[in-house]
Order: C-alpha cells, then structure tokens, then sequence
C-alpha cells in the first residue's frame, strides 16, 4: 500500500492571471459571458485544455475563473465549473458560496453544465447560474453532458437557484467549431 | 486581481494509508464494502469529515481510496467518490478508468452517489459502481442526494454501468448514527 495516492495537486495555467486582469470590468452577464469566452477562446487557441471556461463573479468582479483542464491534467472531474467554483471556496475559505455573509455571487459557465456540474452548483450553495451555448450545442460538437433532465433544472430553482441559459449563445457555440478546426480531442 | 486563486491542493489524512495497509484482502464485495465502512468509521470517530468513504478496487486490490472532506477542507465537491476517482485517474495517469489497457475496476461507496457523484463517475469512465446506505438513509440523516432520478441511473446502464445498491446497508447506515451521535455537522 504504499503506492496509495493520498495526494492531489492542480493549477490553472499562468496565462490565465494577466488575461482576467487585462479584461474591462464587466458590468452585466453579457459582458461576464464574454470574459468567460475569452478565456476558453484563449484555452483552446493555447491547447490547454477543451473549449470551456467558467468563472464566480460577484458583481463585477472576479472572484475565480475556471478553465476545462480534463486533458492536460488526466483528470475527468476538472470541468470548468469544477474548478471555478473549488477555487471561489478556497478564496472565501467556506464550502458554502450561499452563506450569509459573502456577497451574492453568480456562476458564469459557456456552456450549460453537466449532469456533476450541476450536482456541484447545488452544493456548492451558489444562488445564480448563467450559461452560453446549449446542451444540444454541446452534443452536437460531440460532447456529452449525462443525466440531465428538465426535472434536473426544476430541483435547482425549487432550491432557490436562478439557472439562466443561452446567453450570447451563437459565440459561445462558436467555441466548438474553433476547438474541432484545431484538431481538438472530444473525449 | 493578483489575487486571482489558480492553484489547489488537497491529501487525504495519513491515517488512511496504514488503515488500508492493515486490512484484510477483499475477496467480494461485501468485503470491499466492509473496506470502505471502515474507513469512514475512522474518518467519523477522528472528527476528519462527512460519514462517507469510498474505494477503487481492481480485484482485490484498493487502488485509491476517497474519505468526505468538505468541511475540514472547506470544499463542497470533496466527496469521497469525487476523491476516490481522481486519486485512481491519477494513480493510472488517464481521465479515463474504462480506457483499453486498463484493469477491470469497480468503485465501492459507503452510500448511493449523490447528483455530482453520478456525473463524475459517467465521466470517469467506471463500468461498475457498488454502494451501501441508500438515498433514504442519506436523507433520512439530513443529506440531500441532490437531482437524482430513476432516469439517471437508468442513463448510466444504458452506458453499460453496472449499478449495484445497498450492499450491508444496514452497517453502512449505521455510521450516519455515529455521525450524528458524535455532534457532527450536516452540512
């Protein structure tokens, strides 16, 4: 048993700092949506991962970014969400997003989360979901999103959740279509 | 935004490897499960997390074990099945469990997997999944399983996921009464 991993370790790119702090504040979802589509955009046009990015802000600031890291880091949990929002809880030392006292935080994600995804947004208390491209968009470019339902959705809003899809959907789509011209794996 | 969080860290305690070390060969499931009980036993009775553990076998052999950290890691996707995949994803070096090559492994869970859990264990590519306390024990504790539904699991079989449920339920509930007994937090 001594070869037992007990150990993890992850890291964004370094790229990933100068490119939020280079961005203009961003003052509505729409502009929020697009730091998040730069930020994939830059992922993918850089090989550093699949064609999505996620990131907690709250109000217009950004409190942590998360980029899709399945393949560079031979790990299929770290979706984009995964960890924006493992890093929003590390930033507010707290395992819950929703707690009273921190300010009221949303979740930008470019595209719709997955079926883990969404059992994390549950958890981990956010109170405000926005996402790009679609489900079908996604599983059009070939990647699947699991056992999500519309009774999947209604469990998060009867839970207070506000879950809103397809913002700036056809850019954020577009982010599939760049991925594939580069000869990006779907995995 | 230097303060921008890109980096994560996280171990399991150092009691779990020699509490792996120590036991006895798991021949079947119900020796696999018995592995996992104890684990979460220790976790519980050393106040280190949820009452949750699970385990990667491949045959007899523990591949990586997962314990509940979210409240000593603040972290709310710290389950044990969350831990117990990525530690095998990283022991074989591959985001994928079902990959060709690799031996034929089932993950063992103290409890029927949650929302996330299932979606992580989708995308992990597991082909067998064994779990002990069911969800009505879970909630009946005060631990939401999250949007789970006969359709999710009839999503992953149609995956070729083998599903069992409720092996030595009646020993995997009972750690959510020590749990509860020693003043632990549900979260």
């Amino acid at each position: 048993m001594a070869d037992l991993p007990i150990h993890l370790e992850f890291a964004l790119p370094d790229w990933v700092v100068p490119h939020v702090a280079a961005w203009p504040r961003a003052r509505d979802d729409e502009a929020r949506m697009r730091l998040v589509l730069g930020l994939a955009r830059e992922s993918v046009e850089r090989d550093d991962g699949g064609p999505f990015a996620a990131a907690v802000f709250s109000e217009e600031r950004v409190v942590a970014v998360g980029i899709n890291r399945v393949l560079p880091e031979k790990n299929s949990l770290l979706h984009a969400e995964v960890l924006a929002l493992m890093l929003a809880e590390r930033h507010y030392a707290s395992h819950n997003l929703g707690e009273a006292g921190l300010p009221q935080l949303t979740l930008i994600s470019s595209c719709e989360p997955c079926a883990m995804c969404l059992g994390a947004i549950l958890w981990g208390g956010l109170r405000r979901v926005v996402s790009g491209a679609l489900r079908e968009d996604a599983e059009q470019a070939g990647f699947d999103e699991g056992p999500v339902f519309p009774a999947s959705h209604r469990y998060l809003e009867a839970r207070g959740i506000e879950l809103a899809h397809g913002v700036l959907r056809a850019e954020a789509r577009e982010l599939f279509a760049l991925y594939r011209a580069r000869g990006g794996r779907v995995y």
